[in-house]
């Protein structure tokens, strides 16, 4: 079903039909509920989208409901996103981009939860690792929605690799779906959400399983939980089976926050064991002070500024300037490579909020680059 | 403001006005959201409310809104609310039972989120404490709501020392008030709100600092918090002045809870670390079905049963039984002395789920009572 487009739901960007005449065309490997919500998304922006998956039934569906034009194989298509759980997407991608006739250009992306792995295994100029953080593998075509991504964060990951091209093309893509773009390393994506979603669903889970282990110890126990509770467990209850495997691909940072979450506890409990009243109330404050600034979603700062800065149009440049951004602490709001006519240079436009255009500014004219910043109103 | 009567509302309870003619009559000592709509649940009810504030602008306030009739004292009051932070409980509890002139068989509650040391406190057969699992000591007045509790948990802690007339009366009010009373000892109330409330609270807080933190590091880190994490530390936003308070008074139950949990984290972590995913899947798994098994209120089951059992009209009767009842873990849903007209005897009535009827019957036996069961259409 599609749902009645969103607040923030944004007319189709300023990209036009590349090749001659035709709509766009997107080829979709895995038809759940993140392929069937692309399908939908990209046909009702005009484009022509095929679809399969490895359940032929659940491809079907997804035509039947509208997300696709046809089923099978689109050699023409100019994205292929592989929208399978993160075990499958290393072997699909590398089939794809290998498939004879492909269109050259084309660009390849995945939705998987963790992407250093599947980036490290898929090793191409035309292949980005993404992650639309929005819906859930958990739920079939069936509760898909063209709108799905309006106003979601869609991680993308460019490499030392990356074509810029190819990541142009792609994020104009993303953009085009209503999704707000972040741009983040590999393993930058997968120790943050390590941090916000993979150690809090442990968590959960956790507590879960404390509290129903108490209820059976004292059927109380359960009458009592009121909202908080039910607030704080809440993500449990989704589906168990993508759990294992992201475990495993994102190990090293989810140990590491479970270890940094450990310390944190331990000490919380010193606080109250000791009865320091004056620390306890320091560290409810602070958490209180900073849950009350989170934002309701993802926005962008009020005031953005566009720091121009003439690079070589190659390979790599992209990870140059996002690593830089990323060593700095500095969001970036969107990046792009305008290209030169006139030769291999191209002109790299990086969007920031402008508190701190000049700190990256700085750094970027330290390494050697001309570049200009621009306030954008 | 009053709210519409929700889903659930109930009609007055059958009980009638004690004394020639007149009113019911109530006092609230302090005026803020839960005393507020204790004042307008009562009033909305029939009753006459007076009440008073160590603010006094609080109870005019309290006033103007329609939570009260007049302001000050009432040693007519049938029943006493001490809706004050755990803190000044047994002061006020205490120089409300002394009062001279009050009404000698005054009950006198409270409504605070521990209450060993209260109840401890104020060691007086006419004091039972009470915790209302609704709304928040964090909202002045202005949130107070006539239908706050109904539908809550509200959890009543009798003990050996409780009048049996008092106890019913007590229970009698919060029953009219739409809430579900749930009878625990004083020390299991502390016990399991430590595991379903104080200690995800600290555990939110804690989770909520993390991020904060590395958002420093980071700025891309707040951007990737979807809902899940943001379920996950809601109830952080709170207001944090009353939490020294109760991590003083719940201190060794808080502390008991998070060493289970850190425990618990620990085994969760070496799941993980580990690459055991058919431990991490039975984990989550387990997770899942409890969470989804989650009552979505404070539900009674389906069938119910009573238990009458004749028993000397004397104290400490009814933490006899729901002592007898916590150890079996079977959940008390109602329980009362029906008084006999003819002498110090009474029969004790005790609402259990239908299913554990009969453990109880078997138990109370044991123990030298005659009890018979009857199922409740």
């Amino acid at each position: 079903m599609t749902s009645p487009a969103r607040p923030g739901s944004q007319a189709p960007s300023e990209e036009v039909p590349i090749g001659p005449g035709g709509p766009r065309r997107a080829l979709i490997v895995g038809t759940g509920l993140i392929g069937g919500s692309l399908g939908l998304g990209l046909r009702s922006r005009g484009w022509h989208v095929t679809g399969r998956d490895r359940e032929p039934g659940r491809a079907e569906e997804a035509r039947a409901m509208g997300a696709l034009d046809a089923l099978g194989e689109d050699l023409e298509a100019e994205v292929v996103f592989v929208a399978t759980p993160v075990g499958a997407v290393a072997a699909l991608a590398t089939e794809v981009l290998g498939t004879p006739g492909r269109r050259p250009d084309c660009v390849v992306s995945d939705v998987g939860g963790v992407k250093g792995p599947v980036v490290e295994a898929v090793p191409h100029p035309r292949f980005v690792g993404g992650h639309p953080m929005a819906g859930s593998e958990q739920i079939g075509v069936a509760g898909a929605d063209a709108d799905l991504f309006v106003g979601a964060t869609w991680v993308l990951t460019p490499t030392a690799l990356t074509d810029t091209a190819a990541f142009g093309r792609l994020r104009g893509v993303v953009t085009q779906l209503g999704a707000d773009v972040v741009v983040l390393s590999p393993a930058d994506h997968d120790r943050l959400v390590a941090v916000v979603s993979h150690v809090p669903h442990l968590v959960a889970a956790t507590l879960m399983n404390a509290a129903a282990q108490g209820a059976e110890e004292d059927a109380a126990l359960l009458r009592l939980a009121a909202g908080g509770f039910r607030d704080m467990t809440r993500v449990a209850a989704g589906h168990p089976g993508i759990w294992p495997d992201i475990c495993a691909d994102n190990r090293p940072a989810i140990v590491a926050a479970l270890d940094r979450l450990l310390a944190d506890l331990a000490q919380t409990r010193q606080l109250v064991a000791g009865g320091q009243r004056r620390g306890l109330l320091e560290l409810l404050d602070r958490a209180s002070t900073a849950r009350r600034a989170l934002p309701a979603r993802a926005t962008r700062p009020d005031r953005l500024a566009e720091l121009r800065v003439p690079v070589p149009d190659r390979e790599g440049v992209l990870a140059e300037f996002t690593s830089l951004a990323g060593d700095l602490g500095i969001n970036i709001y969107d990046i792009e490579i305008a290209h030169s006519a006139e030769g291999p240079r191209g002109v790299l436009v990086l969007v920031v909020g402008s508190d701190e255009a000049p700190a990256l500014h700085q750094a970027v004219t330290a390494q050697g680059h001309r570049a200009t910043v621009r306030e954008l109103s």
